[in-house]
Formats: C-alpha cells, sequence, structure tokens
C-alpha cells in the first residue's frame, strides 16, 4: 500500500477551509434574460435610467383639475366645472385643464398639462343637462390622487446593489425599470469526476456478483453543487483505467472552475489522481482531521481548482458540505444560508475517542415538553440510508470524547427546509405499518426489529414503537392500534421439498433462512421452537441445532424469501403476504399480532394523534395483503 | 362605471382561501431523470427492489479469512494463515477460503465464498519468505469489517415515501437503489395574461408622454408561480384589445392548470374578462376584504382555475402570495415553507381604518439590545421599490384601528432566507454615499432626504442618517465620517442663458427646477437665498417669488438636472457630479458637507462599525464624482 493512502499528517479542519479559500473558483458574470435570472444573484449595481412612473398619473378613476379651483367645495357647496375631454390610460392627453375646467380621468392616465390633482369619482356628479359640467363635492390638494413622475423611483437613483438575489420583488422592480436583461454573477462549473471499477451508473446493469455498486456519489454530489448555486457537470464514468481518469480529470480541469473526484477505493487510483495532479498542478493538502471523510484531497489542475473527496457516500457529502460548498456559494455569491440550526438535547450518552473532529449525523424529535431530542444516525460511512434518516449534523470537537445524555449539543439542519418529523417511529418493518406511513407524509419510520423497537420507547426516545409477537420485557406504553398478520415458512412455489413446519426442517437435509432475533417474526418462530420441542421431549437448542441455517440470519423481512426465490436457501421465515407477492409457496405456522405502542407521555402530541387517526383505516391496506386482518 | 367595479360585497379573507381550495389545479405526476430530479416531490412511495450493497462488502482493505481461524490471535502469538488469492473491488472472487486460509481484499470487494470476516491489513503482516502466508495479530468476530448485503437497505423495504422533497440526500439514497428515472407529483401549469393598453414589456420602447409603463406583474408573478413551485407561462400582451384579451384567456385555459389575469384598470377590459368568465366558466367571488388587493377575482375558465388579480404591483404580488401561491403548492405537492415569521417591536404607531385586513409591508432593523423594530413601508400599492425596501409583512385585523408604537407584531417574512439588515441608513441620496453600499452588500438605505433621515433618527429607527447642508433642529448623533461637495445650477450645455446664480434666475424670465424641502440640497439653496435677499436688502420669500419654479419640487435629486436636459427646464438645483454627468452646463453656487451620523445607542452594532470602516475609505470613489472632495 502506498504511504500516502495512510494520512499521516490530516490537516485541522480550519486548514482545508483555508487551502480551498486560496482557490479561485469565481467565473466571469453574465447576462441573463429577465424571465431566467430569478434565484441569480446580482453582479451589476441597478440605477434606474428612467423615472417609474414616467409622467404624472392618476391613482383613481375621477376628474383631473386644478386644486384651487376646488378650495372651499363641500357636498352642500360644490365647485361646478366646465368638462372639456377624457383622457384614458395608455393615451397621450389631447386636452389642456385651464381654470375652471375638468377632465375624465382613469386610473393610470398621464395628468393632462393644466392640471394638478385628481377628484375621485365618488366625490362627483354629473351636471348640466348634457353631461357638460361636472360637480366636485370636495376640496384637494394640489397633487391629490396623482402620483408624480419619479415617485416610486427616479432617473439616477440606485435601484438594486450587486449581490443582490433575485427574487420575485427584485424582478418586479427591474421590470418597472424596463430592463429585459440583466448581469448576474457567474455560476461556477463544477466537474465531477467519478472513478472505480465497481462503480455502475444508475440505471444500468448492475452485477453484484462481480461487487458492482451503484455510483452514489456522481448525482448526488451534482444535486449538491447545484444546491450551493453552482452548475455540475458529470464526465463519463472513469472506471479504474488510469489513462481515461487522466484523460477526463484534465478535460474536466479545462471546461470548469472546480474539478471534484470521488468514488475510488483503489490505491492505484488514487496514485493516478496524485501523479495527475503533481505533473499538472499541485497538491495543497491530504487528508483531513474529520470523521468521516479523512481522505480528502485539495488543490490545483491546470487551471482549475481540485477537490478529491472520498468514496464513501456519507463521508463524500460530509466533506462536501463542510469544504467544497461554502467555497461554491462564495464563488457564486450566494450568502451563507441563514443559520439553520437548533438546539437540542442529546437523547442517549455517545462516546467517541478517535481524536478527529466528528460530524456526527442526528436525528430530531420533539419531546412531550416540546424540547427537541436529538439522536445520532450514525450507519456507517457507507450507508445513504443515514442520508435521509438524518435531519442535519452536530459536530463533535476531535477532543471531546463523551457527551452525556441530556447534554444540550446545536444541530446544523441540513437545509433550512429540513422540519422535524411530525411522528417518530421505531421497530418493526410490517408491509401494513408501512404502507400506512404513504398516509403520513411528515412521519419517520426507523425498521430497527420489535425488540429494540421497545427498548428505545423504554428509553423515551420515538413516539411510538410498531412490536410483532411475543414480547419479553414489558414497557409502559399506550396501544394505537394492532392487526394480525400470518407467518411461517417460504419455500419454493409448489414446495417441492413437501416443507410442512419447523419439524420437517429438523428432519430433512435443507437449507433455511432465518431473521435477526431483533424481529417479532424471530420472537415467533423461536417460540414455535419451545413449543416443538416440548412436544418432541427434546430442548430448543438441540432442535435449533438441528436446522441447518437456524443462526443464519437477515435483518430485512423480505430478505428469507428473496434467498428462496434465488435459489440460494430451501425455507426462510416470512409472512403469507411476501411469499404471495413473490410468487413463492408458503407453509403457515401462526398468525402473531403487530401492536403500535406509543410513548405515555406523548399521546397528545399531535403526530401521535394524527398516527392514531389513521391506525384507525389500517383495514383498508389488508386487501393486497394476503394473511393480514384486524385483531 | 360598471356596478361591479364597486366591489360592494367584499369577501373575507377565509372565504376567498376556501374558493381557491375548491379548484383543482393538481396536474398529473411525470417522470423525470434523476439528474434533473432536485427539488421536485415524490409522487410515488420508492421500495428498494435490491439489496444494497448487493453482496458482502469488506469494508477495509486486508484479509478475508474465517474469524474461527483468529481466536487467541495477537501481537505476540499471531495467527499464520495461508495466503490463497486475492479480490479487488469490482471484480468476482476467483477464491474459496477455506480453514487456514485466507485471501488478500480491497475495501469494497466482495467477500470470498468461505470467509466471513476480514482483519485490517495494518493488524497484519507478510509471514514466508515468498509470502505465501500472513501473520493475523488479532483476533476478530464473525462479520468484523464486513457490511452485510442488504444492510443499507434490502430488497422490499421502503425507502422513501410519497410526499418527499428531493434534496442531494434523497437523490443519493435513489441513486444507490439504481433508479435514474423518478416519478415526481407535476408542476401545475400558470399562465399569466397581462392586459392593459398602457403596459409595455420590459426591454420593449416606452413612450412615457402616451402614459405607458413597463409591465411588472408578469414577469414579477411568473417568479412567484415558480417560487411557489409551479410553471409560469406568459401569453401575448393582450392590450385593451377585446378579441385578443379574450382569446389569450380561452388560449391559457386551454393549455393551464390556473389562469392568472392581472394588469388591465379599465372597466371595459374587467368587462370582458368578467363575460368570458361568464360564458365559459363560473365566477365564484370577486372582491375580498384586504388591502392592498381588493379587486381579486376567483372562477373556472373551461377545465381551468381562473384568479384576476389586481393591477398594481404590491397589490398583484400581495393577492398572489397571500391566497395563490399557498394553493399552487399544495397542488404541487411542495410543503409550506417552514415558518418564517419573526416578532419585532412596532417603531411608531400605526393608525388605519379602512376595515379590511391589512397586509401591511415592513422592514426591520435591529436596535443595540439585539431587538428587532419593524417599521411600515408604504409607498403605495403602485411603489415597485417598496417590493424591495420591505421584509415581510404585518397582518392587521379589519377591526385593528390603532397599533401603539412599542406594540410586538408578527412579521411574516417575504421568504425564510430573508435578513434583517446588516445597517439601516435613512437621508439624503448623495451619489458618493450610493457608490459605497455597494461595498456593504446588506445594508439598506432609504432615500427619505437630509431632514426626513434626522427625524428618523431622532426618533430611533435607523442605525444612521446621511445628512447634508444645514440643519436646523440638532439630534444628538456620532459621526460616522463626513465629506464635502460642490452643489449649483445645473443648465443646458454651454449655459445659452447665462445664468451665473439665483440672482438671475430672479431677474430673467428663465423657468427653474427645485428639489423637495426635505433634502439637504434644498436647504442650501434656502439658504444661498437667504443670503442673497440680504445683500439685496429684500426679503428670501419675494426672492423665491421671483424665481419662476422655486416651489415646483421634485424628490431625486437628479431629477432637476434631467428636466434641464429635455429641455423643459433651464435651471435646476443639483450638483457638479450631476451636471457633468449627465453632459449639462453648471454654475456653481457654494460647497455642503455631508456628514453620516449615527444613534449614539448604536455605535457598538457590527453593521455600524462596518460602515464606519467603509467611510474611511470614501474618497477613494470621488475619482469620478468632479465636485467631491475630502472634509
Amino acid at each position: 500500500m502506498s504511504d500516502r493512502k495512510e494520512f499521516r499528517d490530516l490537516a485541522e479542519p480550519a486548514e482545508a477551509h483555508e487551502a480551498i479559500a486560496s482557490l479561485d473558483l469565481e467565473p466571469e458574470p453574465e447576462t441573463v434574460e429577465l424571465a431566467e435570472a430569478r434565484g441569480r444573484i446580482l453582479a451589476e449595481r441597478v440605477d434606474a435610467d428612467l423615472d417609474v412612473p414616467g409622467f404624472d398619473r392618476a391613482s383613481m378613476d375621477g376628474y383631473a383639475l386644478r386644486a384651487s379651483d376646488t378650495f372651499g367645495a363641500d357636498e352642500a357647496d360644490p365647485a361646478i366645472l366646465e368638462l372639456v375631454g377624457e383622457v384614458h390610460a395608455g393615451s397621450e392627453p389631447d386636452v389642456f385643464v385651464g381654470e375652471g375646467e375638468c377632465a375624465e380621468i382613469s386610473t393610470g392616465a398621464v395628468l393632462p398639462d393644466g392640471a394638478d390633482a385628481v377628484v375621485m369619482v365618488e366625490k362627483t356628479a354629473e351636471a348640466g343637462s348634457e353631461g357638460e359640467a361636472i360637480e366636485i363635492r370636495t376640496s384637494v390638494a394640489p397633487g391629490n390622487s396623482v402620483m408624480p413622475a419619479g415617485a416610486d423611483i427616479a432617473a439616477g437613483q440606485r435601484a438594486l446593489g450587486p449581490g443582490t438575489e433575485l427574487t420575485s420583488r427584485e424582478i418586479g422592480l427591474l421590470s418597472a425599470l424596463g430592463r429585459d436583461e440583466i448581469e448576474v454573477r457567474g455560476q461556477p462549473t463544477v466537474g465531477i469526476v467519478s472513478t472505480g471499477d465497481e462503480l455502475v451508473r444508475p440505471g444500468e446493469e448492475l452485477h453484484s456478483d462481480a461487487g458492482q455498486i451503484y455510483d452514489v456519489n456522481s448525482y448526488t454530489i451534482a444535486a449538491g453543487v447545484e444546491e450551493a448555486g453552482g452548475e455540475a457537470k458529470l464526465y463519463p464514468h472513469a472506471g479504474d483505467d488510469m489513462a481515461v481518469m487522466e484523460e477526463a480529470l484534465t478535460t474536466a480541469a479545462e471546461e470548469c472552475d472546480l474539478v471534484l473526484s470521488s468514488g475510488s477505493t483503489s490505491a492505484s487510483a488514487v496514485d493516478v489522481v496524485y501523479r495527475v495532479i503533481e505533473e499538472r498542478g499541485e497538491l495543497l493538502l491530504h487528508g483531513v482531521s474529520v470523521k468521516p471523510g479523512k481522505p480528502m484531497l485539495v488543490g490545483r489542475l491546470e487551471e482549475s481548482a481540485y477537490v478529491g473527496l472520498p468514496g464513501y457516500p456519507v463521508s463524500a457529502l460530509t466533506i462536501f458540505r463542510t469544504f467544497v460548498a461554502p467555497a461554491i456559494r462564495r464563488a457564486a455569491g450566494v450568502p451563507e444560508p441563514r443559520t439553520a440550526t437548533v438546539e437540542g438535547t442529546l437523547a442517549a450518552e455517545e462516546r467517541y475517542t478517535e481524536g478527529r473532529t466528528r460530524m456526527m449525523p442526528v436525528g430530531l424529535v420533539e419531546n412531550e415538553a416540546g424540547e427537541t431530542l436529538v439522536y445520532p444516525v450514525d450507519k456507517g460511512s457507507g450507508a445513504t440510508t443515514s442520508l435521509v434518516e438524518a435531519d442535519g449534523v452536530v459536530e463533535v470537537d476531535a477532543d471531546t470524547e463523551y457527551l452525556a445524555a441530556g447534554e444540550t449539543v446545536t444541530v446544523t439542519l441540513f437545509s433550512p427546509s429540513v422540519r422535524t418529523p411530525a411522528v417518530l417511529a421505531f421497530g418493526e418493518d410490517d408491509p401494513a405499518f408501512s404502507r400506512l406511513l404513504d398516509r403520513l407524509p411528515s412521519s419517520r419510520f426507523l425498521a430497527v426489529g420489535s425488540r429494540e423497537g421497545l427498548r428505545r420507547l423504554r428509553d423515551g426516545l420515538p413516539d411510538a414503537a410498531v412490536v410483532a409477537g411475543p414480547v419479553r420485557r414489558e414497557v409502559e406504553s399506550v396501544g394505537l392500534g394492532s392487526w394480525e398478520r400470518e407467518w411461517g415458512l417460504i419455500v419454493p412455489d409448489g414446495n417441492p421439498e413437501g416443507v410442512d413446519g419447523f419439524g420437517s426442517l429438523a428432519d430433512a437435509d435443507l437449507r433455511f433462512v432465518n431473521l435477526d432475533t431483533a424481529t417479532g417474526l424471530r420472537a415467533s418462530a423461536d417460540a414455535e421452537l419451545d413449543r416443538l420441542a416440548a412436544a418432541r421431549d427434546t430442548d430448543a437448542a438441540a432442535l435449533q441445532d438441528a436446522i441447518d441455517g437456524y443462526e443464519f440470519t437477515l435483518k430485512a423481512h423480505e430478505s428469507p424469501a428473496r434467498r428462496v426465490l434465488d435459489g440460494k436457501a430451501d425455507a426462510g421465515l416470512g409472512l403469507r403476504a411476501t411469499a404471495e407477492k413473490l410468487g413463492l409457496g408458503f407453509v403457515p405456522v401462526d398468525t402473531q399480532t403487530v401492536r403500535v405502542r406509543a410513548n405515555p407521555e406523548r399521546v397528545e402530541k399531535q403526530g401521535v394523534q394524527d398516527l392514531k387517526a389513521a391506525l384507525a383505516g389500517i383495514d383498508e391496506l389488508f386487501a393486497d395483503l394476503p394473511g393480514f386482518s384486524d385483531s
């Protein structure tokens, strides 16, 4: 292995920020049409080059006149003025208003010469048989109901400054000034080069047996670049072919303000990056003392800035968000997002002693007192689900080895639009409950299994737990709803081995696939084995030993069935609903009850009430879930 | 005038919300490529249809082996295993690891059959002369440094629910699942029909004499539609041609989910809208009891929803934001923005007795105690500048006639990204100061004139005031900076009338244009006239009367010069810098001092400190401002 890969001299986060700040990624300003300008940042200062409005403008329907002719007029003693013409919006007045005269005028029309005020129509009446005179029943001052030329903004005045974000409101002002094109800050072009033989672009065929995985970083980082105000450009996937990789890097450097590479975990690929940077640029920094994300490169490549991101998705996105996104925002002139942080209370103690600054992904939940509880969501830096199960990040200093439960921490939300879930549930991954969640869009459910769900409920973290099958240790809780589901052994279609229960698995040489002990299905299976052992006058452990694969467990409830489907097992633990969905055979064993149990302190919480109301209609979801029924 | 235009039965705001909610603007879902999916809302529920990772994956560089072979091994007593092959990421293992054997493995590679754990390379050493054996210096449990198939997410598990907004994080998970296309909520198509003879699209030529103004609403509302998650479609400007207007409305109704019309203030145009709606649709509501924004129509037009917006830009955008944007967000599946409200203290009392719910645009400033002060920004519903000078809206109940200074009000920000300005200044519109503002992007300056700036400073609203010329009543303040500027009479190029000061204006029959009494230039001009009157042994009032146009005042400091430029006046009050900028003649009268004066309580405020620092370099801006100099 290369010495370089050991990252002996890790840079402090501040050094990494400095290294990136020393790079120039700022593109030239560009001119865009007003209709395309929303969300862009003004590069120029905009002064009005005309008066708005461009003329003295009537702001009421009524009569244009000389204010002095109305002095003293009221309902009892109106002034009578001669009607000499009319002026409509959008046309040039062809009338002069002299002393004792008036002209009909509509809102938005040009105040005719001679007139200095408008009286609204409601304060007037026609007079004279031919309507040739008008009664004015109020007195007005010069300028009444007139918006003078330039009153909104006058020629020569500063309208907007450079750095202004163009929202609908600024677009309104620019429209009023007649601007149909506008100079805005350029969006830095960010080239994304993903490397690694094992990566396949989404949509293409995947060969898992050959260790292939989908390329997560390319589209994820591209979306992150756009969120930060840059323009992302994906380069063809470079694999681990050194020539292709070098070509992709140098082409991207020619075409972009910043090149990001990510993906390859192979030492030889890293070596190519090192060589290309050293031959055609400069390496400023490699390795930063942050977890996740240690392997980060910063440098220059040709005329472009270069950052190498770690390969693991969570690491790559963390490094991107922490170090690269702020630089892209600066280059694009986009202000740092309004501080989207929340204070919360750590729900459980957290220990960590690796001596690197830790960017700890966390989820949020509101407790009964309206306080925010914070819990780590750390499924490893290879887990893309932790990206969507977390709400933000707590930065933990390198020298903080211990955070106590109840400690106050500051969470930087992933974006200001992140919301604390309305209801948080942990527990058994049940297909009916999973469908119910579609009706509760701001809910969050973590499929940790019944046992773990109950444990977390006891610790006071989630609002509710979903628990299936027998329970060893009771937890104080309030039932929100329950239903029954049929479980058993899932076998190939037609049940070719004639499996008729756990007994036949113990007696024949059949490969079985079990579920994790945290699941309620496993709890029921264990209970069934206890019953069977008693009936056979043996002990359950001996029976388990006799079943080939009883200790081979998977976590997800459909996974054993899929092993059977793939011909990798003869039988698997699962639900009738799963067997029928996958077109497999099913040997029923029993039914079990699934209960949704609320934290008793949080029953009044709106999200819990909404969950309870939704659960009242869960039987609507049983139609295509064979084996499911009301409790 | 039509009876309808009087809006005798105004609907309550709640009724207007209901009427719009009764319309269906929801488009069909659509399929987009993952690369284009950022910011869209998931229409479907997404279940994993494969395990991620798809195989048991090494999470370290090292050796794949059977954990049982390492039991008891440590630094002092390593286990020695036979090296039987190697496995790289992205390739299918061609080796079986038996008892007493190991295989070199790289991060991300498939765990070979037979092996159940990985030992990291740092805990191993080569043994044997040919490297055919490996020392294992630690003991590991089965599964160590292995990410099992499906550990991130397993086939059959729910990945994302409908209604989820797709950010970089969700795009990461969808990438991992191999999805390159995704079904998202459709964006409602919103047709915008602007009417009114007087409206000209930005970029086209404007005839102000004919009462033309630029069409503000079309692009502004289009931007608002996009901010709310809709897709805006502008229809050709319909003018007041009834046939064209009807055609535009019916075409838009055929092509769009929602038609918005706006613009015309003419009764006949409103009548066309009424007729078209009544013939081809249904009118549900006209007129809503909100200020600004009374004239609002809600109905159906063919199969489309229809809302008629008021013509004035502030009214149109207020009605749009209050009633229409939430309906577009609902139809697009976009969640309501995280409540972007701030509590603030009203800076001055506010009276209002019109009996309609008032949507009062307000600006914000932070006082010395860090509290938010709130002040109305109300230049009339025709003023587009009030769109950008306000930060949000305070909703005042129809029956609230009085709000006291110091009262706490809730401000709904225009968007969550709105920030309170770092520094707020009121006062004289000075070209050097105006350029300085370009260096302070988060500042706000309102050009209300020196006198008004001082008055507001005395009332404790702004952080600073910009004051030019003589001051009648002193205000306690702290000087932040000052400079001199030369002022006088701006005349046509070459000074054809031989103007040599105010005296010649009084003596000859020349048309003069003055500035508003709130400006510092006017204060200096008045003082000059006092001096001249004393010299001539007359009184200033007589001298003012003798100058034709002394009472004809404009607000913006360049405006008198522009009247001269247009041939509408022989002389105007102004600065040498303005005369030279516009290529006009200049008759110097005097210099005056411009002072930036801070609220003494807020000198420590960061924005004020930044302003002071910037002012120290204001002389850098004098190069192309003739007549400007250091104090």
